[in-house]
């Protein structure tokens, strides 16, 4: 059994890993920690737990100490030193956060404001988006664990960007997030009579997830891509649906586009590429799926990429647990197993 | 492994039973069948089992054949024949329907408008209440497995009767349940421009699951007992909360109340009872615990009991495989031991 | 045109009370005031308003200086100094607060923590039920414009209370309440991710409600009236449904009931006794209509009551606007003739 | 007074219109008609309206003989009869259904499968976008009234277009709208706990407003213009925002784009130009508003268009009103000068 704990398990991706890891059978939970909380029980801000398994949120020092899998979910700035750590003591880091994101300092100072603390550290970062980067998940001690939204856009342009198929490098991607995707602070965007029966575009232009989508787009295109990201608010809870507007070279058939994303995907137990129905969100919820369906416009030989995750799941907690076992050696499904409830 | 099958998968209590019965380790699902959809896949109606662990929709006949213990999720009046079936062929029934469930035939024929066609095997029927009849369903081979609206009811009520601490025989029951009650039929108040931002009671004083409520209810007071008994749609997906109003006998005290259900379910997995907490409908979904709290109106000396489930989990598919781990001496949480997601 | 000003038109009600008041052709709203916004455009806070009617929120001291008909919606225990304003200067005030309902300072105190500041200025103070106390509105110059739930709750009882039909005076009252009831400010409650699929009850026994609702119910039935009241959250925006059980007197039929529900009713343009529909927020949200069904349950001889209004219109700015026409003689229903949307 | 009739006003457009048409203080409603409900009261279909401005659906033939001005709203295929009639009797027809909105035969029997019986008919047709097309609107007798999302991506790109700032003419069109937008009749995908909680696009590449948008479009910037266009659905009753994504010239600033929308459009009282906001359905909903807001993305020197309007009334029945307040020279605004409620 791996000793695992959770660093700032009470946020909502902190929670949803805790449930999660739970479900695991070769895992154990030995330590929780909240800064906010520490000294109350987890079903005093979750009840779900009640008589589940409860238990007191500790320190952030006794999660390090106790588990040997050490994950983090916490605001920009505060991981660094828990990766170190880390790092110093043999225990393996993954970090829900932003911190191990970024390739480029000055991407992250540009976006998150911060200067890196621990600039060597950086060096050992992986990128843990799971079905593109595994052998060097393999064997990473400190993985930065995708974005939400990131890792609905990476995983659906993937195979259409590795094999150069697409004619410029402006790509057009229109995603939209549940609410949970802001967490659990309240805000008036998430105030429900505000939030309920409405939705709106936001952080046009400007969204922290934009310098991560650029940097791995561009690292799988083996070129600079710049997209146009524009995130929305959907008012329900779970889910991100990204739909992708990219132009094909003139060369390229979409038979070519559908035989890619086949080779790249069909082996991929979590990534879905289906056949004659469109992506939705239903059928991706409470799942660790990435479901891709692929649409072709002929006047403008442009292909429309539909992909739909779970963004606590596949896009937060689900995808932490499979590069957990990924650099475990665990069977890569292990805990994450899970056919969405249809409603 | 036990060989289970469904009979009726195609409906919403039969593919929730399907997607739980496929997370139990001591279960082979060896087919299920869909009189409408039969040689269709089931990811052609429920996209999220593509890939997952898709199957085709056989004949009824084929899962009676097929497998020993044996689920069937139909309209009222299509079970006997399955349930006699299964009778001489040792096999095991678990009627998710109403045909098993109702003691008088008389009762059944005036809410179903229909006639028992196998009279005698009504006396083998036990009535699946888990915590409530769980001596009897061990060695039960027919199981009328609870509605939703009467298991949230008799649970929440069970300890207050059985202690014949009611003042007297009416209590009032004021129901709200999620539109996956209803079931997959389009219906007009389940069209979504209809249902959504809307609320109302519906059935009152004529839903078919009355006679199912009192019938319980008045075993357990050995008294015969009446209710009032609103039902109500919320524009949600799933859960039961019911509010249920019961006056006190005078020597009774609150503490007297509290004391029997924690007496009568301290012991029990599935049934939480507060302490300072109100039961939610969001610490139960896609569990299969069902919540209780308990109040005090100290001027009428009377208990409000609020109870919280899952009405597509405790209160139909969950309860199922609950019950069918006591008949066959399983631990009795065994595929359904699953924490709500908060959000 | 009558000079009309909100004080408190940043909160959800008073910013509907403006949205309303700015159809109304008999009336001009000269000024509104927020302590919070001060000098910052309603279209700030509110866009809808942007270029339709768009200002500043001014003081509370230019509202009560350039109205003559002075709207209130505050916090607990400011209102009396403006009212006392308005009493000595000769203008009239709807208070939409907590702080002119209650007749007995006692109650105030219990419930709401507060002495009465200005103890003569209460006896002036009319209960704003439109249809119960027409004729002491209008002459009245400070109302107290009933809460919302009050409002469901005796108009839904009214008739029925003033015949003596009820057989005691315990009554069990189970409303369920939209979100905008709790109005703007941010809480664990209304997040969205927490509220949204989710339904429960909440201040059992305890909600601030409860003494008004006696008061009013008394004073119909000329007797002390204790009722049971349970409120619970919808998750949608708008509305509230109450679910009223009350024993009939043995010699009172259902058809008694009936008449007098049709009797007081009938000439009431906002009040629709149902014939074979049963009340459903549905059919009156973003109206000002109280839609009252009456269903019997003969084996206890009881009458089941169900009201619904929108929260935000019949229980708070639409009533306060009704009650304003009736002070000044205008057309009862002046700038609140409203069908519901049907979606 | 103007004598109105609805043909078809038992679907969602014809009772939105009925019920603007009955606050509207310069017509009559002298007859509405549905050929599946002729004889039942509107309240049996929607109750909201019991009590208020109840009456008979007729048939057809009484609103086409009683009325001056006629509204239908209909399936494709049946309007043609009925304007035919409306020509030859010197009646003003306007159609909220396809049959008056393609100039060209062909395309209405690509997309519709039908041909146009009445083919002189079409020469008089007008596209009732009012703002763009007022002047013919004004002499017109037969208006084709916009589909929903047309309306919003049309008024969403008129001054871009107009002015050749697109630096080519292909243009990502990303929409998403409410379900009522499906209308009244059940299926699956408005099924609630099929589309509750979930999103997904839709019917990509081959919605049957594709042809609309691209017509009008391309009049607007006197070349073809082609769009990717892939409509999603939302989870939420009402509304339709679409984000368009258009590369500008290299000599056109974004300077030129706001100055152009606001010389376009500042003196049109139902368009808003947002300057600092994001366009949102929540402060448009239940009003003729279309807000837009306008964003740059200097990299690819593209702007991104945001527009919301309410389906229901700017995509539909409200525009239908201004078209019909143009054609009589009444005041623009009448019977549709709402702000939205906030909640």
């Amino acid at each position: 059994m791996i000793k695992v704990g959770i660093i700032g398990a009470s946020g909502y991706a902190g929670i949803e890993l805790y449930r999660l890891l739970l479900g695991h059978d070769e895992v154990e939970v030995v330590a929780v920690s909240s800064q906010s909380y520490i000294g109350q029980s987890i079903s005093d801000l979750y009840p779900a737990f009640y008589g589940y398994d409860d238990r007191f949120f500790e320190s952030d020092d006794a999660v390090l100490h106790k588990a040997e899998m050490i994950f983090a979910s916490l605001p920009a700035g505060i991981s660094e030193k828990y990766a170190k750590f880390c790092d110093e003591h043999g225990k393996k880091f993954i970090d829900l956060g932003a911190d191990f994101r970024l390739d480029n300092e000055a991407d992250y100072k540009e976006w998150y404001g911060k200067d890196y603390s621990e600039k060597e550290l950086h060096k050992k970062q992986v990128y843990g988006l799971s079905e593109v980067n595994r052998d060097k998940i393999k064997n990473a001690t400190i993985i930065g664990n995708p974005g939400c939204y990131p890792t609905s856009i990476t995983l659906g342009l993937y195979p259409l960007l590795s094999e150069h198929f697409n004619l410029n490098n402006d790509i057009v991607i229109d995603s939209k997030s549940g609410t949970t995707g802001a967490g659990k602070t309240l805000t008036e965007d998430s105030h429900f009579p505000r939030c309920n029966e409405s939705f709106h575009p936001y952080k046009i232009g400007n969204h922290r997830h934009t310098p991560e989508i650029e940097q791995e787009l561009s690292k799988m295109a083996n070129e600079d891509i710049h997209v146009t990201f524009v995130p929305h608010l959907l008012p329900i809870n779970r889910g991100i649906v990204s739909t992708m507007y990219v132009k094909l070279k003139e060369d390229v058939t979409f038979d070519d586009v559908m035989s890619a994303y086949h080779k790249y995907y069909d082996d991929e137990y979590f990534i879905r590429v289906l056949n004659g129905k469109v992506a939705d969100l239903k059928f991706v919820k409470y799942s660790n799926y990435c479901d891709i369906s692929l649409h072709y416009e002929p006047r403008y030989h442009q292909v429309i990429v539909v992909s739909a995750i779970d963004n606590m799941v596949k896009g937060a907690a689900g995808q932490a647990i499979q590069n957990m076992n990924i650099m475990y050696g665990l069977e890569e499904t292990k805990g994450i197993k899970m056919a969405a409830p249809s409603f």
